[in-house]
């Protein structure tokens, strides 16, 4: 049975997972410094890049493995509001994004896919979480499906029941304001085992597995 | 540049990492109590199987992932001593070993080359670590090369200092017996930056980075 996943969700010590305010200067909203954190060079494993190999590393490269699709919100996707425009907007990821896979963008408002020759594509779809991930999981063939983010979309699988493992990665800062992740999940715990371990980095690396499931 | 690696080397309270004994029953050398402890199921990645995913999962999934060539000793392969037989013996790992590279067997006795469709291969080699890492970076064509074990065989890369990142898990019993994995390694951490991370699970995982390394 594919599994719904969730991996390297930055959370602040207050709680918050990404800023308010995404624009094209600032794709985290204004959380930034949650992301200084985030070592994205091994999200497809450890090979291929120089400097040590951390603990972080190991926990952080676990984003692809198994994975046969990803749902995204809007706002991972892009900074824009509304109908789309004819502005040739692709995400922020140039003509590789890293996802490989298709990818399922929640919105309100239709826009064609756009694929990529790396396999990425985005498909751009309205739908609540149930039937993204009925959609999601009959692309993935078999595979896990990640719920890519933001925290708005995490949190909205998240009070569905749908999400069976999920990666939280406390980040010892004090964000201020931002988009909260646990509003309306009060007592989460009691449906997850959780294991925590702290690095040397001072992240904790907390693994949320369902108990309640087959 | 590519990096000398060595993976999910599991390490008793008392420094052995293997027993003495290999046979065909007793593939670690009556060791298997230090065994139990490792999932090799998610050597390629979380994906695909059921069960919680944990943090020893996250450091034993690091082991394939840019590797382009193994190097193993004679005992990790098989029980045989001396010349070899015309047994038909091919590894412990059936039609479709793990590796999925070049392997490198060492050896003091010539043997064939033995190739599996998914990519393995083992080569039979006599030659000491330099040589033997200067063909398997050969084979590993810009990738990383594991050393695989058994012990005696990363002891051998560790005294030869050919070895840039070593991943040890410390597992909390005592064996007392078996084939010592610290042997003529006095002082070996000032080498290494060490970061150490202990699960749930009781194993501690040690990522040793070489320091000494452009």
């Amino acid at each position: 049975m594919s599994r719904v996943r969730v991996h390297n969700l930055l959370v602040s010590s207050d709680g918050f997972a990404a800023g308010h305010h995404v624009t094209m200067e600032t794709p985290f909203g204004g959380a930034e410094a949650l992301v200084r954190f985030f070592d994205g060079r091994v999200i497809h494993g450890i090979g291929g890049f120089a400097g040590p190999v951390t603990a972080d590393h190991a926990f952080f490269s676990m984003w692809g493995q198994g994975i046969g699709a990803e749902i995204m919100g809007r706002r991972k996707y892009g900074p824009q509001y509304g109908e789309w425009t004819d502005d040739g907007w692709m995400g922020w990821w140039g003509d590789a994004p890293p996802f490989e896979t298709p990818v399922f963008v929640l919105t309100h408002h239709p826009h064609e896919t756009i694929e990529f020759a790396n396999g990425t594509t985005f498909r751009f779809i309205e739908a609540d979480p149930a039937e993204a991930l009925r959609q999601a999981r009959e692309a993935a063939n078999g595979q896990d499906v990640r719920i890519g983010g933001g925290p708005s979309t995490v949190n909205a699988f998240l009070r569905a029941g749908l999400v069976d493992f999920l990666h939280v990665v406390v980040v010892p800062i004090v964000l201020g304001s931002g988009v909260r992740i646990w509003d309306d999940l009060g007592g989460l715990e009691q449906r997850y085992a959780v294991e925590s371990v702290t690095t040397a980095s001072g992240l904790t690396h907390q693994l949320w597995n369902r108990v309640d499931r087959a």
